[in-house]
């Protein structure tokens, strides 16, 4: 199979897994469960749960607990797009070529969905204990990781210092750093450990996986920037030349675009030959790092 | 010492517990973490974590578990009070006689000190992990309800069903009393749950605190509605009248002002009736449910 066709095969999967998770419309509050499903299901690439699976894979993993992780991941991914999108935040009015959540059900909802995700993240991966009674210590090592990258030291706090910059005037490179390892890497780790602990890395192995995860973020982060810039509206299905619009500072404000790219690559290269230097192989794994930095969406 | 006393000498050790967790201002982040902070230690009476505490000793509890959950749940009240407030929900400027979070921060750091409170409740509830050690059971059990109460088919979903009362014309008796359980009271019967299974409730005991917990919270949304009817602003430190202003339906617009106070007595009296059938005695967690049911702030 080419890595196309196995690229979709595994995103389904994503979606299936997902799926299970996601709760039935009804009740006296079937507005804001719709708003959380509606934003989950509109699409998207399922990147952070297929790095999961696949850096589970990696290790041999074979606990059941991979699911209900695989799901409040990307719950945690789109209950961060779906509050950026506020009105409040960055006012998205399109996302995936489809009108963003709080466009949809309105901005109170917008908030309450993305509340209710997060939530249901937390609901989800804590079920997992009850899929994985053997190893209680792996779910606990899990839930530490999820908790700790999508908080205030990880995106939150991403998200936050991209609000402070946006109210400033100058910004330093090693603001602009902190808010990519932040703001992307710390979510894309949160994924790649999760998938090496329950896959039953040793801690030396999950650290590695960790600094590996750091750099494929960044490069991600930087092909996000390079898109907005140069990309094709259609094939992102948004606006591009936001950033610049915006007045937004990158990596390419600071280094141009034909540096940026080459920093693209060389992260690239560099998480990729952490995981190459790991005692196991996964194909797929590594095609899928590559595929992260040549994306045209 | 008085009750009044001790209440205050409560409320003072809750807030030790909670200041014990809460983040360092500092990074490229701060304005979230400060943001985080202020909502946080604006005051409050702290019910949540003190019920949690008192349920706890009722069943003579031991397990250090306890600190990051009273902490973890007073995180979770605040969060829902600084969504509760931002511009695109209720509009509120002022609680407790201060400034919003979003009305002193930004509405953007609204949503996302929101946010970063919601995660760090799950951090903080998650790293009990590390204090008690010899029963991970209490601690996934603790989790459980914490998820649970506090998602779509608790607090949120209560949140979510009171928009949807706002945007419709009428609102029925039973989806009155589903905002009144899940907005409020899911919040109490977590606090009051978690304190049991900490202090070594079986689940049959578990099942009538939830119970008793749900009367009580009732009783406390109703007194809610009575004081904002009839309570003086300057000791509530908030607007009064405006569930009138904004035509809001409560229990006394079914009822009438008296058949409520009504209400909140026999609801209060069943919950109490409760509590003092389980075979051990708090005689503060008695007096702390009738007192909420007396309050005048």
């Amino acid at each position: 199979m080419d890595f196309q066709r196995e690229l979709e095969y595994r995103a389904s999967d994503a979606e299936r897994v997902l799926n299970a998770y996601l709760p039935e419309e009804k009740g006296y509050q079937v507005n804001v469960i719709s708003a959380m499903n509606y934003s989950v299901t509109a699409g998207g690439k399922r990147l952070r749960p297929i790095l999961m699976a696949e850096t589970y894979k990696l290790f041999g993993g074979s606990s059941p607990a991979i699911r209900p992780f695989m799901a409040a991941i990307e719950m945690i991914h789109n209950y961060s797009l779906v509050h950026d999108d506020l009105e409040a935040m960055d006012n998205d009015k399109y996302r995936r070529g489809m009108l963003t959540t709080h466009a949809k059900y309105g901005e109170d909802i917008g908030v309450l969905a993305g509340d209710g995700l997060l939530n249901l993240a937390f609901e989800t991966a804590i079920s997992a204990f009850s899929v994985e009674k053997d190893r209680p210590d792996i779910v606990i090592k899990s839930l530490q990781i999820l908790s700790d990258k999508a908080g205030i030291n990880g995106m939150i706090g991403g998200q936050a210092a991209d609000v402070a910059e946006d109210r400033s005037d100058g910004i330093s490179r090693d603001m602009l750093d902190f808010i990519y390892e932040a703001k992307t890497s710390a979510l894309i780790e949160a994924a790649m450990m999760i998938g090496a602990v329950l896959g039953g890395a040793s801690s030396e192995e999950t650290d590695t996986v960790e600094k590996a995860a750091s750099l494929i973020g960044k490069a991600f982060q930087i092909m996000d920037d390079i898109l907005d810039a140069t990309g094709d509206e259609k094939t992102l299905g948004k606006e591009t030349g936001q950033d610049e619009r915006n007045h937004k500072v990158t990596l390419i404000t600071f280094d141009g675009l034909l540096k940026a790219r080459r920093a693209v690559s060389d992260l690239t290269d560099e998480g990729l030959s952490l995981i190459l230097g790991l005692p196991y192989e996964n194909r797929f794994l590594e095609k899928l790092i590559e595929y992260m930095a040549h994306r045209v969406k």
